[in-house]
């Protein structure tokens, strides 16, 4: 686990909220001289400069803050119209890690054969090379502990064409790039001469990893050992892509035989379908769940203290020293997700829970969790744990959590950004805090 | 299909709702003193008659309204305090059909076969006894197209413990009944006198139906043939429990081979794992999602117009004629809800999508999705459908959706009031309507 201390940036944001919440207009002056950018962010609040300052009734800081302009959005509303339509959506909703989507997955080319080998060998067709369900990257550092980021080797397919014809290689289609054409997702290659965007695919083989690095011309690269782990080094956009890609592939290597019947299968669909090859198998009559990818739904929750001022955090044997965090559990078969909330919270910490409400989501390709983030409130309050599940379970008072997220408490660590758990305890921290 | 059109029961909550907002006295304490209930029931607007009365201005309607009692909650504010730790929860979540939970799960005790056993033969347990995934039903009237409710044929042990005994028979343990007893959840038998509340457990099996139909004394037993109909018209605990039995089952009817090397897998944990005869298989080697019950995640999602008057509904070809309904569709891996929501609604409808929001969620077993209820805004209008997925998609304005609730609509049908595509379109009429 790398450090989880503010960066530099942070900080500067926090100092700017600070100085915009106690009203201190030089120095507002002052870091917004050196980061204008400054002026449109949140901190962990969820809060801007301007609503602090509004809120403390510190109008010359108001007003210097709407004289730098960019006022739209500025006061939390959305300047689409769409919180006139749906007046409870949040219009700054958290993009979690492995969310964002680049690729525009096409779905309905899956099926088209010929579109998808004149894609494979188009020379703008982007590959994603995996061993053993890890993608290659490059680090940016020779130092790779140093925590730097890491990003995807991209190949073209004369570099990659001799592995498509071997068997043990699977192949998904991912998409093609989203981008703004003057004729949006037009479906013919090159119509008019307006060129489609690039496909992406991802292949995964069983070719030694020695050889296949060596397939790279660039330096630093490698398969990482640890995905839970090295996987959080990417930037947002290649975490989304990385989401799909590990996540069907690892579909692949766990359902390579047909549940309903145990023979083999074969892969369709770009890589989305596996049928089954034993012609009187039921699943080949009708549609059946067995030959489309899983996804396995978790609630994921931070549980609130009937006080409102302490949270429930958890933390399991795995988990680095005087980490905790939010409790989660698999959404079983015949149950909603607030139910599977209650259960999971009573079953882990024997806190009883009342209502629940959605916050976001989070696609977690290990191998293929959606992660459904929740806030709760507790009806009971003595906790006892199930030492099956997890070592210890408290009750945290904000401050500490604050502490916590700020470097400054001698002994509990929130889990890391990229994690749903982290960005749900923030989100608590902003809500109605006294800043 | 049954009927759409609204019982006398919501019929006369209407009549209270419409007389509590129109200020008319002598009717609301007319229905009053028919219903006393109405007080605290809300209508499809999720408004009480207190709110509307209030809303309205009219306070002589609010005065008798109080003073019949009932006091806390009706304004919408929660008694326990959730409001004020949570402030945007919703403390009158809608609850779905399948959604509701009479059992307490007891996950904890699927390992502890000493006690499975003890409870298979405890005389208290209950049995449900499916065939072909559908389960022994008695129908509360003669004529079965009548549209009335049925009830689940409930079995003791001596009338099934033959059926334990065939290879072919599926064993699952469904939970406990939920009760309040002095001491709650005591994890053995019969301590200090205090019996412990009835075990339930669903058994499928491939005897003949004809056969397993004499166990029952009851008349008017049956097996449904259509599971998307019939399991409709139980109520709602039972419901709960066929949502939870049903997609277990059908679990185990599609998944008795290992989809990792194809071997034969073996049933364990009260009916909630099976693992792989093999061992030399992977799937035995850590936690595998290949050894346990899949539940699929689907968006469900009303998408409603940039001008707020309007919602996107479309209709598939198996559809009864004049009936549409919320588009939807399988979250793929890697992909976050409101992406999901995003991309169906763009495949299936041409139309692109701002702001989405949750709202509840369903669990439907046929044979075990989560269907993730939302709310989107569009961001654009123009329909261009995809005739594979949907016949047809329109705007409705809101007036006509309201129309074919009330049944004065000649030609549009709503789904069902047991889907959540019906509960979320209400949820929409309900949200900003002058009524």
């Amino acid at each position: 686990m790398t450090s989880l201390q503010l960066s530099a940036k942070e900080d500067m944001l926090e100092r700017f909220l600070d100085a915009s919440a106690r009203g201190d207009l030089t120095q507002v002056s002052t870091l917004l001289s050196h980061v204008p950018s400054l002026i449109n962010q949140t901190g962990y609040s969820g809060w801007t400069g301007l609503m602090l300052a509004a809120r403390n009734g510190h109008y010359e800081v108001v007003e210097a803050l709407l004289s730098h302009g960019h006022i739209s959005n500025l006061l939390g509303r959305a300047d689409d119209g769409s919180q006139r339509v749906l007046p409870g959506s949040d219009p700054h909703q958290q993009e979690n890690y492995f969310s964002r989507e680049t690729l525009d997955r096409l779905s309905a080319k899956r099926a088209d054969t010929v579109w998808l080998e004149d894609k494979q060998s188009d020379p703008d067709t982007v590959y994603l090379l995996f061993y053993n369900l890890s993608p290659m990257v490059r680090s940016s550092q020779e130092d790779d502990n140093a925590g730097g980021e890491t990003k995807l080797c991209r190949f073209r397919y004369e570099a990659v064409k001799d592995l498509l014809q071997k068997p043990a290689t699977v192949l998904i289609f991912l998409g093609v790039e989203k981008r703004k054409t003057p004729s949006s997702s037009s479906s013919s290659q090159t119509v008019d001469g307006i060129q489609e965007p690039p496909a992406w695919f991802a292949i995964n083989t069983d070719d030694a990893a020695a050889e296949l690095l060596k397939r790279c011309r660039e330096r630093n690269c490698s398969f990482p050992k640890t995905p839970n782990r090295d996987l959080l080094k990417l930037n947002e956009e290649e975490a989304g892509v990385v989401a799909q890609a590990r996540s069907v592939l690892a579909w692949h290597s766990r359902y390579s035989f047909c549940p309903t019947c145990g023979s083999s299968t074969t892969l369709e669909e770009g890589g989305y379908k596996r049928s089954c090859l034993n012609l009187d198998c039921r699943s080949l009559k009708g549609v059946h769940n067995t030959c489309y990818p899983r996804v396995d739904p978790v609630v994921i929750m931070l549980v609130i203290h009937p006080d409102g001022n302490q949270c429930l955090l958890g933390r399991k044997k795995i988990f680095p020293v005087g980490m905790f965090s939010c409790l989660a559990g698999f959404i079983e078969p015949g149950e909603a997700m607030e139910e599977a909330v209650r259960r999971e919270v009573e079953e882990e910490s024997g806190v009883k829970v009342g209502p629940v409400q959605y916050v976001s989501c989070q696609p977690w390709p290990m191998p293929s969790n959606l992660m459904i983030g929740c806030l709760a409130v507790a009806i009971s309050t003595d906790i006892k744990v199930d030492e099956n599940e997890i070592e210890e379970a408290r009750w945290f008072p904000r401050q500490q959590v604050i502490d916590s997220f700020r470097g400054a408490h001698p002994a509990l660590t929130m889990p890391p950004r990229q994690t749903i758990a982290h960005q749900l305890i923030r989100h608590w921290i902003g809500m109605n805090s006294n800043l």
